[in-house]
């Protein structure tokens, strides 16, 4: 459809403890065209943090490249981050995984203090500055957050609530996304949070201690709100 | 819940051109979910035929094994196949994907003259000899074929029509599926074909040029059905 509008989808790899949640990725693709909304998937092309056995959790000596592996969820349909540009697409959705605090940032191993890769930087900063809406699931609301640092933009992001069965301390990482200048809010799994000034949509999937089903019903939520955000715009 | 019926879910690796489809698979473990069924992922503890990069479509020389691989998209929740214990499922799913016809035959090389992996072989003739459910997406059903032979089974199965968008020559492969003594059934992306006798339902997904919300019907579909004969038996 011509007038289809057109989400980016940041992808940060394969796999939850390298890359993007799969699971995540494939739940947003699906919620996207659901929604009548055309993915565009986008991934870096830059070597992984490295590289994790899923099945135990322990490093492999291999080097892998981000672009290469998140092309396995987009079936190869992928675009390189770098100079990709942003007026072809009217949001940005962001999946969950440890990709987002390994690759993108180094949020995993240095919180707030860690590098932020200049490109997924230069991306979120743009796609927010132009008024279009971000959608950033899990664990990414911390790349959101430390990609606004500095820029005096305080927005209203969750990683989930401590309230309820989660996988990790959010009130901690919530302190350290608020050392970025960001607000972090309390939210359910089934939830969102919602921030209407700077147009960002986020919810916790995975970060609490949930089932498939469970975070398709965030998933559904976050896209239909993102539909209505583009309908309205 | 005690009573939740058990479903192998069986893959092949992680990615359509080497592995499992990723998104098949997902979809699979979210219908699962969905209809009361408690998904068992499953893989073979053995080499890849090879990996592909999924942006181009070219060999790597690089190895990677099918358990590590498919535990990327059971978030490392994944067991082997060698001497799985079938009285624990109550039903078996196989997603598609090329691994299917490259890491469980050799079907995409040698079509029916190819071997197959003497585990899945195994597992699959055990499973229909004790009575318990099928699921056979996208290419998997050349597999199901392709383990039955010579069994004296004769499966109606569907790797999709020729006569709607298909990515592949359909008639060709249901051909070779009927040397190996199969009745191939032709079938459009958001239909099943079901074999009461053998209970074995299958559904083309990507075989056909099809759209991720298309492949969601058809896997909807056919795991209602599944559920609907775990009920019955």
């Amino acid at each position: 459809m011509a007038n289809e509008k057109k989400v980016g989808v940041l992808l940060s790899g394969c796999g939850v403890y390298d890359g993007s949640e799969i699971h995540e990725s494939v739940l947003t693709l699906l919620c996207l065209e659901q929604n009548g909304l055309q993915a565009v998937c986008l991934a870096p092309d830059i070597e992984q943090h490295h590289v994790i056995d899923h099945t135990n959790g322990e490093e492999l000596s291999e080097k892998r490249n981000v672009l290469v592996e998140a092309s396995r969820i987009a079936r190869g349909n992928i675009k390189p981050v770098k100079n990709f540009p942003i007026e072809s697409i009217d949001a940005l959705a962001m999946p969950g995984g440890f990709g987002v605090a390994k690759n993108f940032t180094k949020w995993a191993f240095e919180g707030v203090e860690g590098s932020i890769e200049p490109q997924i930087k230069d991306l979120i900063v743009k796609v927010v500055k132009a008024g279009k809406p971000i959608v950033a699931l899990c664990m990414s609301p911390t790349t959101v957050a430390r990609a606004l640092q500095g820029t005096g933009i305080k927005a209203d992001l969750t990683v989930g609530t401590n309230a309820s069965k989660s996988l990790y301390d959010i009130a901690a990482i919530g302190s350290e996304m608020k050392k970025a200048g960001a607000n972090p809010v309390m939210c359910e799994v089934d939830e969102i949070v919602v921030d209407p000034k700077n147009k960002i949509i986020s919810s916790p999937c995975y970060m609490m201690d949930v089932s498939i089903t469970e975070i398709y019903k965030g998933i559904e939520k976050t896209i239909a709100k993102l539909a209505e955000m583009l309908k309205d715009s």
